[in-house]
């Protein structure tokens, strides 16, 4: 199902997908013509509780994967109003959901898409959803504390703890996906023929971080590292996106048990992103901009990530041919590249939209040096 | 400020309080001819930002009350608009609030009302907002895992999630009250005069226990114990609510400090309180119903709430002479009274309004025997 809000935003953002793609329904009938497979389509909004709920009697689904959330954070941190926007589309869609599914159909296991950015950077390790805490001679297995860092990442705290109440109260099944930071393109499945391509966003607000870094290295633009580029986070290849959902779908809880995953492969840095993106394109610059994020220039992170792999998952690490992959398609669609896009523009800090927060593509790189 | 929610829903409910109580421009007016003190009203919904945007700056404020949150769990459980409409009035209310003090005053002092129910009953001991954890060999203090048990408590968490992101972000001060159960009727303010009598909820929906308890106890209605009784949770005198409220606004936090107090005065059992009701009205029926939450029956429950005793906090416990002012409120108001509205009838595990769960006022007491 979908509602077509994110070709929406592009409107309202002047943005694009780097790569061209097509509409919802071409998409369904290529996918039909490549592999003689039938997708039902639902055009609607799961904001709308009536929609939601033909959709799922009519579909009667075993499973549902939950994809239909604002996801970018620098979107919710625009101004009031896309903070707003975010967490009600965000809360509302998935609370009409469990309804839904409590109301017709508890047995079918809710797959939804979480993020890693929920845990922030504690100073201790990172477990799956849930952690053994010892306090005052007294032991309990309670959910990890979570330290969001934007109005989106908290609109997906907000969703976890109401999954994991509609789940204990109406018995229903449920897999969060905490999923890292993602790179590449293509998927086995969109790489079948161009007219199923998905979307690549390279643009400040929804583009990811090594994408952007590609398309700026390729394009001529210095590569924007945040801040002292100290973060690290976890991430994974789109293909292994894909293949965790099928693993999370294939292994549905108990009634009444909510799983949570940590989906990603490995720990990267963002400093030493930059570093490999270069190392393949001597001619690129780094630059280091001012972090538009309120986030700790530098922590520790370590964060489990085991029970996919238990379950089947084998990652692809990140080599420098799979960068060289997305060169390529930034290559190929040079001419559909909006440069001016790919800047931080949305700082953390203010409450309104402000002009960009640093817009000198032609001119000398800044001074490393940043205020944190 | 007042949107007159709370009256509105007790056209819908049918419900009233048990005393009665003056409107909004009629209390400013008898608060000003007791006491001289001249209070502003704001008529508005702290939904409507452009509104909340107004007030901000016309009343310029040094610290900011924040009650206005839909209160009750049973309310945010009769279906999914209800559970909506609560996460929404206290999500986009809190946030409005967030951003226009971020906007034009953020030297101003948030001061929120959350509850105990926010932390759910695990099996360690809770602390006051944030708990050292060890782990691994590693240490940190993180907020307090929460494990709240309705749509209501959800969104209290969700709120504290977003204060304690705003204060860091935006270097906002804000302290949150997680208030336990409130009991008792008038403070030394509402007492001046009947013409500032302020609400008594006596409702299976709005009523809280003791206050409830004390009804069906002089009413000759049984008590009614949800399950059986073994639920223990932090209580606080209504006196001393006002007291934690004004403690609060004269300790205001540093700027980008997020103060967590735990307000309640001493832990009670809901059978012991039945229990205590019933040794003062020796005629009254002590009767065991389904429980209509999802809740454990008996559990662990210890709290840390010194935080505020050490600001200058008084307890008033709760003594047999304060249940018997109750009783006399309710001798008062007898007539007022309506019976049927004191029984739990919405129902956790469903997902559309339903009968109630127990309509039996004039037959015998169930078997105290308790699915959960």
């Amino acid at each position: 199902m979908d509602n077509f809000v994110r070709r929406q935003i592009d409107l309202e953002l002047g943005s694009n997908s780097l790569q061209p793609i097509l509409g919802f329904h071409e998409r369904i009938k290529a996918w039909r013509r490549e592999t003689g497979r039938i997708l039902t389509p639902y055009v609607g909004d799961l904001q709308d509780y009536r929609f939601t709920l033909k959709m799922i009697e009519d579909f009667a689904p075993d499973a549902i994967v939950h994809f239909a959330e604002q996801r970018s954070a620098p979107y919710s941190m625009i101004d009031r109003d896309h903070a707003v926007f975010t967490q009600i589309n965000n809360v509302v869609g998935t609370l009409n959901l469990l309804y839904a599914l409590a109301k017709l159909r508890p047995d079918c296991h809710l797959v939804k898409l979480g993020t890693m950015g929920e845990y922030g950077t504690p100073n201790i390790d990172i477990e799956e959803g849930f952690i053994e805490i010892q306090h005052k001679g007294r032991t309990d297995v309670l959910p990890f504390p979570k330290q969001p860092g934007s109005f989106y990442h908290l609109s997906k705290v907000h969703d976890s703890n109401n999954i994991l109440f509609a789940v204990n109260n109406w018995k229903l099944r449920a897999t969060d996906l905490n999923q890292g930071v993602v790179y590449g393109v293509g998927t086995e499945e969109t790489d079948l023929h161009p007219d199923l391509a998905t979307r690549f966003d390279y643009d400040g607000v929804y583009g990811t971080v090594l994408n952007r870094f590609c398309v700026e290295a390729v394009l001529g633009h210095p590569i924007t590292v945040y801040g002292k580029g100290g973060q690290t986070r976890g991430m994974l290849d789109v293909k292994d996106t894909v293949r965790c959902i099928e693993i999370a779908c294939e292994n549905p809880p108990e009634r009444g048990d909510f799983k949570v995953y940590n989906q990603f492969t490995e720990e990267l840095n963002v400093g030493e992103l930059a570093e490999r993106v270069h190392a393949l394109r001597p001619d690129s610059v780094i630059q280091h901009v001012p972090n538009p994020r309120t986030e700790k220039a530098e922590h520790y992170f370590k964060a489990a990530h085991t029970k996919l792999i238990d379950l089947g998952l084998k990652p692809h690490l990140l080599t420098d041919d799979r960068i060289r992959e997305i060169f390529k398609v930034v290559e190929d669609n040079r001419e559909r590249a909006q440069l001016a896009l790919v800047n931080p523009n949305i700082d953390w800090r203010q409450t309104e939209r402000q002009e960009p927060l640093w817009t000198d593509l032609a001119g000398e790189p800044r001074p490393t040096t940043v205020k944190d």
